[in-house]
């Protein structure tokens, strides 16, 4: 029980809708994992003892208190096993239908996502019906006739999508100011299910000066089998390559440094891309430990932390930012947000984000790994894949 | 952002399988509930911090960004309102099918519940199949002949309901030593939908000497009308009476004290009931403010936090307990649980209930207020309804 006490009028949770998915269970663990998550135990004496605490009386429950009753007990305990076994298929058909059902859905609310593209890019004006449906109760309904001189006005709603998304709790942590340059090109983020189970995030731009991909896109891919209670589990996901104009890789910074040869005494400009916080690293998501280039054990617990934020994005844009994109550019959506995610450590980043601090703190780091390598080449931190532009 | 940081093979949530119920939400605070919210926050600084950072922020957004649109921008903006209008109903639709699918599979799940009860209360033994099913690969298949002395063995699977509430990570910390007499009794746990939105847990026992009740139930009810997303809210919950047999009301402990009369001298034995905790509280469920004889701003904190914690074991009960009881029996279910909710909070208390220190806590608190309330009535800490045996 994490969650803070809070009015009473606060949603429990803002668990997706529907058809779940989680993150990949115990029973999927591989040998080597098992390892890495005892490495990472070992760093957290708390976490250590909390679950001793808890397994003790596990393994004291199952190795001494099961294994003690007369077989025709055992046997008893075995036939329910069995028979929860078929409650477990007919929970993950359950849960199929459901998906099945929110494709269904997802049929129907696509034409609302149509009219919305419309109107925020000024195809189409809303109709009498839309404003007069959107407009509060009390409020003046407003003037259709738009008889001011509309030539001098932007068409649409100009950076709908990059108001919305700095508005998600989540989401906004992750735009750098540098990112809204190009984030104010967006013209739709949209999604679409795939044939197998999973889903695709779609992000449209209009024309602009930082990458000619007409659309992004990021792929969630679930495992094929179903998990504990039925619940889709992530596998992994996959980003579009973003094809950036010359000098316009957001996700990078270029060092320029002066070297002197120490045996000819000549200098030379280095110049070298440094990987930056960018909100456009979501399509260049971490790796699962497992997979081929996955990490190494020293950086597994950054590289979960990195992997929870990823599905968190992802499930966020899906479940909340598409559905009502128009609450998050107004703000309403925020009020039925947990407080819980308005915690400290959210609030503390918001404040630096002005600062861009991000940025700076890399600066630092990167100069004094400078110092000991002289290659030029550049340095690859973390799991973070470094593009050249 | 609370979780953990864990292996990845973590689930990222235990939520409800479905459709979704919330506690109630912004929109529906009355003024007066505001008011206490405000109290709350008075006594939280920290939480006040964080709160006005972020409505800084938004009340910038909203009330200085948009206001200063041109009016055929505003226009648009209240179009996609209205657009969002018909998404909403849309989503409140697919809650309700979802709700409907979720019944649909419950009248499946029924048969695998009701053969579970024969085996669990020694009805029926399990078929061959089902104990071939059950059987882990590679393990020896039990043998069915038991052509032992079955007699001599209890029937059924003894204390099966109480050995899985008791593996319960929220259930647990409710279940003290005196409960687990009564709970021994426990047939059946399981549950089914009204004919409105809501859900009620049924608790079956056997004869025993604690009360006379052949079946206790908890009913939730949610709100008529769905939540922001569709969600359903809940509305309030509602308990059955225990009829508990004289002297054996395990949510009161009584209290004997020597009085002496001030002017006559003469001393008298007062008896008083004191409510202690206890499991079957879970029938005498917290009022939620507004409600009749619901709270007052004093203990508005603590009341918020009873009623999350009695949402969360409905929900634990009705999504994870009666779903999967053998898996919790086992304690095989354990490992799917959030790591996260193995938390220290968690872990003191498990160690302190083998003491049964809640009692003792209250005794002391008792002794103190005694001195100073020479009536003899039973004090009524908290909203705790005193039931006299």
């Amino acid at each position: 029980m994490h969650l803070i006490s809070t009015p009473q009028n606060t949603p429990l949770n803002n668990a997706p809708i529907s058809s779940h998915a989680v993150k990949p269970q115990v029973s999927s663990i591989e040998e080597e994992d098992r390892a890495l998550a005892a490495g990472m135990l070992a760093q957290n004496p708390a976490l250590v003892s909390m679950i001793q605490g808890r397994l003790g009386k596990l393994i004291g429950r199952s190795s001494g208190y099961i294994e003690s009753l007369p077989p025709v007990t055992r046997r008893r305990i075995t036939g329910l096993k069995g028979v929860q076994k078929e409650h477990s298929k007919l929970e993950a058909e359950f849960q199929e239908e459901v998906l099945q059902l929110e494709k269904k859905y997802f049929a129907k609310f696509t034409p609302l996502y149509e009219k919305r593209f419309k109107i925020v890019n000024g195809v189409e004006e809303p109709t009498e019906d839309d404003v007069k449906a959107g407009t509060a109760e009390g409020d003046e309904i407003e003037d259709s006739k738009m008889d001011e001189d509309t030539a001098s006005v932007a068409k649409g709603i100009p950076e709908f999508w990059l108001s919305a998304m700095k508005n998600s709790t989540s989401l906004a942590e992750t735009v750098t100011d540098r990112d809204e340059a190009a984030l104010k090109f967006l013209t739709d983020i949209r999604m679409e299910y795939l044939e197998r189970p999973g889903f695709r995030l779609i992000f449209e731009f209009d024309e602009n000066e930082f990458f000619t991909n007409k659309t992004i896109t990021k792929t969630y891919y679930y495992q094929e089998e179903n998990g504990y209670g039925g619940d889709f589990i992530y596998d992994h996901a996959e980003g579009d390559k973003i094809d950036w104009k010359a000098g316009k890789d957001l996700t990078v910074r270029i060092e320029s440094k002066k070297q002197r040869n120490k045996n000819t005494k000549q200098t030379r400009i280095v110049k070298r891309t440094v990987p930056v916080e960018s909100f456009f690293n979501f399509f260049t998501p971490p790796k699962p430990p497992g997979s081929e280039d996955g990490s190494n054990a020293e950086d597994d617990e950054e590289l979960e932390s990195r992997l929870e934020l990823d599905y968190t994005l992802g499930e966020d844009i899906k479940e909340k930012l598409i559905p009502r994109a128009v609450d998050w550019y107004t703000g309403e959506a925020l009020q039925f947000e947990e407080i819980d995610e308005l915690d400290e450590g959210d609030f503390d980043e918001d404040e630096d984000d002005d600062e861009e601090p991000s940025d700076d703190d890399r600066d630092e780091d990167d100069e004094e790994s400078e110092e000991e390598d002289e290659s030029g080449r550049p340095k690859q931190p973390e799991a973070a894949e470094c593009k050249q532009s």
